[in-house]
């Protein structure tokens, strides 16, 4: 169950009104690594846990804190609407500002959303849930919750460059730091886990029931051999159970497959 | 440039058709995280790469057999169809095996395909690019590689666990071994970058501008401590620059937002 | 920002699995008018509010309790998951209970989601924000809230239905509950809208500036007059600014469109 | 069955091209609540109506009369398209105008449809099924339309806003119109439901099965009591059948949820 | 503008019952060769015509003609649905007729649309305007036209030999003959226009500004020859203007990419 | 099996950067009909042929060489990236270049790809799998592969005319002429089956079963009676087997359809 407090969890709020960075923002909001991808990937991570531990805890903390940040990120996107100006080509020709807002900004936020955020990214495509995770293996999810805060800094980092607003900057900046503080703690959870199962997921399946002899194999699909002078391609593999090997021709053990014509009720081309 | 071998990686055989499992197989080729997937992630994060290095011959041998693996599931999809029945309610009601059948399988694989794989998932949605990452900062990048084979082995270690096909296992055998290497490949190269530029994402962005008074911070929203007790509630960080914190009561710092009036010719409701 | 408490809002544990009936609970967790939709619906509307007063408490009050209910369905739908058998077609032969199963169950909840709930609906599609509606006019939203919890109360009763568990039933009759309320609140402030502003979206448009020939007027375009009996096609209009009208044949008043050659550069056809 | 004629229903003849309004226009074609989006929910809901009357009539009328708008709407915005120059940076560079429409136009409008239009909305976003309603109840439909045509308006309302072309604005006034009778005509007809059925959808259920505690409760999830002074909160329910209450503290009554471990076969982390 | 008539273009009425069948038939009407597609495709085609010849003509009497199509299997859909059970898996256990129905039907049938049709096809997919064209160049859109009339006849003949309905069987001959009819109609408009125009699309670019050199050479990419004995590889090229040549070993002419780094504030991998 | 050479196809290399034309480019990379989607398409019907001939060959030749010009595409856009600015409102009002980059460049180029090229059209949408087609019957699909290469060369020749680039215009020159190529071999390979099965797919199915008597009709939907001065209208049909009609006024064959109610249990409107 969930309680929502009208305060803001950090300042948000530009000192000024900016529609062009406001369509750059909402790649944060609602891109696929922004804070409505975090907010859904740690809450339903946390409600499939089999086990109240302490990952089910950290997972609905912070799914929980996501939200928050969808809350701050969508507040500070209103405000740099205010006052968006509307028009066509005539004004656009007029002034060279009104037409870089009319190009730069997303259309949507007048015409649908009525100067308010939404949940689409920076080009203006909805959120969809194709953008989560959430196996049931938590190795496997934590690996997606790293990624997912290393893709989603990034993207704040580049956005924190790209302006000069000092009111966004700032709350650029407590993004920013939350997300140091999230990879860290999926790194540690991480640890935790590799440490308990080692590191191939899922790590209870019966080493003898995979193709072994190419489990620690690099093949050289890629004519060239810069990838034969890295540490996956010899030495002991990172799980410690097997020896890097690189195959500088690779063979195929498949032979050319030969389908069976369809029956004749399914209307194919005939052989 | 490409180039093609009629000749498969792998054997590709089921003993028997099963439209049933057909349908089930097409998650990993091509759902969120099947074979279409990480071969573009890879291709597309290969041809970006800026630099002509040791990474993008990497990137480029791993999502060039990729394809492969497409391949190989295309041609198992297609012996696994062969024969599949059609019908309607009447058979079903005649024959419970063609009853499981037209409620187990794709129907597609009849009415669309013609006994032939589709580039979808189990459940027929089509595959689409928002599944991909491919930001140009290889650490992200190979931690959202890292993440897409984690899912993927254990998805086809999910399938393997499925069927008493001793064909299909054996195919499934070997993806499940070479996505072991896969893992194994993108740990070294994570290692190795994490090694050389510290472990949190981007790690050029600098520290003083971030609000590090919240970089190492676990915030309780989720009632309940069992989280306080983990690594990253306390200690050193894991990048080694700071010292993780437990608020058990987050205080908010934003205040109540309050919203300026939209502009008359919005039509919004007026305050 | 939010708070989680762990106890969930209502009870939520079937007397029994059945992974069938899991897949059908999808559609009012992740369908176009399951609780996500709603909860976002909510939240994106009361974010956007300009003006804090009694609509936005409103609006996250219930944005809130959705997430709650989020919640519920999940932790039901992962009950219902409990033990789903795995298997192929020589199972679905074998044991008829094990083929209706592998029919009617989403299989991406054994090989993605491992026996959890998913942001998708009953079929498997993805949840995405077209499903919602924000546009900064409260007449309007609170229309489509009304619309969401019609549509959403007639999926829960329908699924009502169709179970005989008594904890499903017992579950699901909180969630009618709620919807009559939910349903009585939006006719409740959108009465209190209408009252003040009249009935037409927006209202602040000048009556003068719309073409008040047709703005009560009936065409009749689909052949058949049943429609010219209703409450629609005569007397005071429902704004009480008009007087409705029939049309039995209607008229075009725009001519036939003649469109200019496009530029040579565009290489469309010549004309 | 359908019949066309070639004259449009009202004129559309813009008195010079903008291929940036042209791209903003798509909203109210291709969009969420655009044309496709009405002329298909009304001609579903009419085809799907069991029983022939005055409803079914009154759908078909209307969503005829939709394709109507989708014809008109398509020919102004070719005609908004006419000229619309190519160009690189080079060109945008030289001349602002020429860098104000390739900002602010649909490229596609020259690359993919050839300066014609298409099912998409102002942001390019394909038309898709996700955007209609049609449940086989006619209360909870009619309530979607009357939030279609609200919306709609709404947007076509903030269009006429942002041009200066007189042709174009002569036809908004005539969508404005139009909408302004389906606003009235869906709430006449809700208005002769509610009075028949009561006004909670579906009025077919019995109210014994649902927990009738909570059925006109207002829970206070969101801190601040600014609800509690609406009518939703006290005072007979809109449906005549109980009392609102407001709930300041809202209890959990649902204790906190324990999932059983997965079976072996899945490999989740093992509990 | 459109008239619509209550009269079926012809008959749609099942002998019997088949929710199984229904869904199924959903490919048809809402999928990506069903008659939605072919319905607004033939229809943006006409809208974009410039000029108002024949072909306008043809196109908007065929695209009129394909809403005639969706609303006769709307109509023989609804009807296949009637008395569809609902039931959870404790019915399908018991019957395994319900537990086919439960499998092979689409849920949301029930649940969603009330026994309705619904714009999706055969696994649920919602239609989206991605599946179709028009481009403004007739030819290449004739040809888009012929390919949707010959998948879609495909599809319907195979959905025709999947049930034993006399009064499906009925429906379907109807559709398939006049597929007949639209490819006949297609290839004759598409010969005219390539008497006219020459056979490779857009014809009006200037031959000397392609790379002539490999305008008409088969790359032998893919290991094998057997595609050197087609009609493809030698001899005169099927626009007349070049003779046809096959390479055996393609070359690589255009060098190892070499990429600049970003600039720093992308925050990508420093090289 | 796939192998990679480094070397690209053809030189990809602009004369400057242009972020502006860089997100154009991205239709014919990631659009409906660019490389990915003719990559996919050939290589799909390629491993479903079943039988080894030497269409298969001719698909996978096709195939391979197409995920060739994804990368030369993908290599151009990173080049034409180079240095692309970032900035707000700010920025775009003192520089009218940079406004006119942030309004025409595709954002999340920036933001997301850091200056890569992305598998997305130039509308920013994500590719996805329904844009192509893989039936099992080979002369519906090469018509689907025609009308791919007639649409995709178009857009290239569009793309052409929009820019002053040499470096460009030389590499798109190089994609027409490809383009050329598999416009012919596709008409070649068409013209060969049609000559073996007649022209109406799928020919296998009896022509007794289909209903003749409207085969050959064209029905005039559309007022007006232009069409019937086409050829599709009057004298032997293109598959030599009826003669072509033309029939003035269409007439009702279907009766009006009546609906059953629906069970109560599904809790639609009463009739
Ligand atoms: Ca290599
Ligand atoms: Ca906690
Ligand atoms: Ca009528
Ligand atoms: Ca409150
Ligand atoms: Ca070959
Ligand atoms: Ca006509």
């Amino acid at each position: 169950m969930f309680f929502h407090k009208k305060e803001l969890q950090y300042l948000s709020k530009p000192d000024r009104p900016d529609p062009v960075f406001a369509r750059q923002l909402q790649e944060v909001l609602g891109g696929q690594f922004g804070e409505i991808s975090v907010a859904m990937q740690y809450l339903f991570q946390g409600w499939n846990v089999r086990g109240n531990g302490k990952y089910k805890d950290l997972l609905m903390d912070t799914g929980t804190e996501e939200l928050a940040h969808i809350e701050m990120l969508a507040t500070m996107i209103a405000r740099l609407l205010e006052g968006a100006p509307v028009g066509d080509l005539e004004k656009a020709a007029q002034d060279p500002v009104i037409g870089a807002i009319l190009g730069g900004m997303n259309v949507q936020h007048t015409i649908v959303s009525g100067l308010g955020a939404m949940p689409v990214d920076s080009m203006g495509n909805k959120w969809n849930a194709g953008y989560i995770a959430a196996s049931g293996n938590l190795l496997a999810d934590f690996r997606a919750n790293l990624n997912a805060e290393s893709q989603g800094r990034l993207q704040v980092v580049r956005l924190y460059e790209s302006t000069n607003d000092r009111g966004v900057k700032d709350m650029l900046s407590w993004l920013i730091a939350r997300d140091t503080m999230h990879q860290n703690q999926w790194i540690a959870a991480i640890k935790e886990l590799e440490a308990k199962e080692n590191v191939v997921v899922p790590s209870t399946f019966p080493k003898e029931l995979e193709k072994q002899e190419v489990s620690y194999v690099l093949f050289n699909f890629s004519e060239g051999e810069k990838s034969a002078t890295g540490r996956w391609a010899s030495g002991t593999s990172m799980d410690g159970l097997g020896t890097f090997q690189y195959v500088q021709q690779p063979e195929a053990y498949g032979g050319k497959p030969n389908l069976n014509p369809a029956p004749f009720y399914i209307h194919n081309t005939l052989p």
